[in-house]
């Protein structure tokens, strides 16, 4: 089972993360997490580039360059662990590359995006993705403390427009689930639990 | 105007992009070179990581990470260029995606590779495109002393369908002039300078 969580940094996706991560070893299945970009050493080189806050990357360059690195971790580290029949947790995959790069930034239009996203991603698509759904203002109060990094200095109307590239995707998607974000993360986990079992018992 | 130069190593394309740069130099031209991938300090990052011999990159990452070095190119210098009525000259450009990741690796469809193309590109196509046809005999003598890199390690099956890649484009595009890269460089630079002029009047 392939599992993918998205939302705007602040979501808590990394929380959610390591506790599913932990149910799921607990249950004795094996389970490998990885975070978008990064997960092989050609895709973590691609990922200090992006990130790094002295390069001024063109809205395409940077669109492929994600793709690059997503393109790598799948045929690398992804596939090979979903044909083992193991599991595989992303912390972001290519609804974000939707989101940021195609509603945020409208670096290209929306189908050229998802032509790109199936060929990143070697068309395999994930069985469930977790949309933690927060505010802005709670996300910012979250990450009011972080470093900034290049992505995250891009300010309050790309976010915008990329919280509104997520709900797109949430309202069209039926492997998205829209989970409240706000909520205390125990009951957080006990939701995303709840649809991961469904899943498994499908 | 926008002059690209293809053909695999060692059919003599430095030597020629010298040799056109100094004439039109001499002829009160401004005139810019670049080669791909790179060009930009994020390029030339790219660069690095697809020449490495010690990453083996699935052949999707390579073509999107070549891509990315392009995107990142055109936008940030020969757009520029261009727009200020000067002239370009790239040291390869996306016919070498096409024959290298496309024909030689067979890594998409040749129409994802060419919608890729256009999207790497910003749509901006050269005016003029120098082919210099060689044998592969006659350039692997004259590359035989230089150090193998990760691309030219791939070997002769691969490099049969590069050159019948480049083979397919001069027939089919127009823009494409192909010069038989075996005769003396004096004489080549020669009828690309005819090629040059005719289009300069133009």
């Amino acid at each position: 089972m392939f599992i993918t969580f998205e939302g705007i940094d602040g979501s808590g996706k990394s929380t959610q993360i390591i506790l599913l991560r932990q149910k799921l070893l607990q249950e004795g299945h094996a389970v490998t997490v990885f975070r978008e970009p990064g997960g092989t050493q050609v895709s973590e080189r691609i990922r200090s580039l992006l990130l790094n806050p002295d390069f001024d990357i063109n809205p395409v360059a940077e669109l492929l360059l994600f793709s690059a690195a997503r393109a790598q971790l799948i045929a690398e580290k992804v596939r090979p662990l979903l044909e083992k029949g193991e599991m595989v947790i992303l912390d972001r995959f290519y609804d974000s590359t939707t989101a940021y790069q195609g509603y945020g930034r409208s670096s290209l239009p929306l189908p050229d995006i998802q032509r790109l996203n199936k060929i990143a991603s070697h068309d395999i698509a994930p069985d469930l993705t977790f949309y933690l759904q927060i505010s802005l203002e709670e996300a910012q109060k979250r990450t009011a403390s972080n470093e900034k990094d290049r992505m995250e200095r891009a300010g309050q109307p790309f976010y915008d427009k990329v919280v509104n590239g997520f709900e797109k995707l949430a309202a069209k998607e039926k492997r998205f689930k829209t989970i409240n974000a706000e909520q205390p993360s125990e009951l957080i986990h006990g939701l995303i639990w709840e649809k991961v079992q469904q899943r498994l018992r499908a």
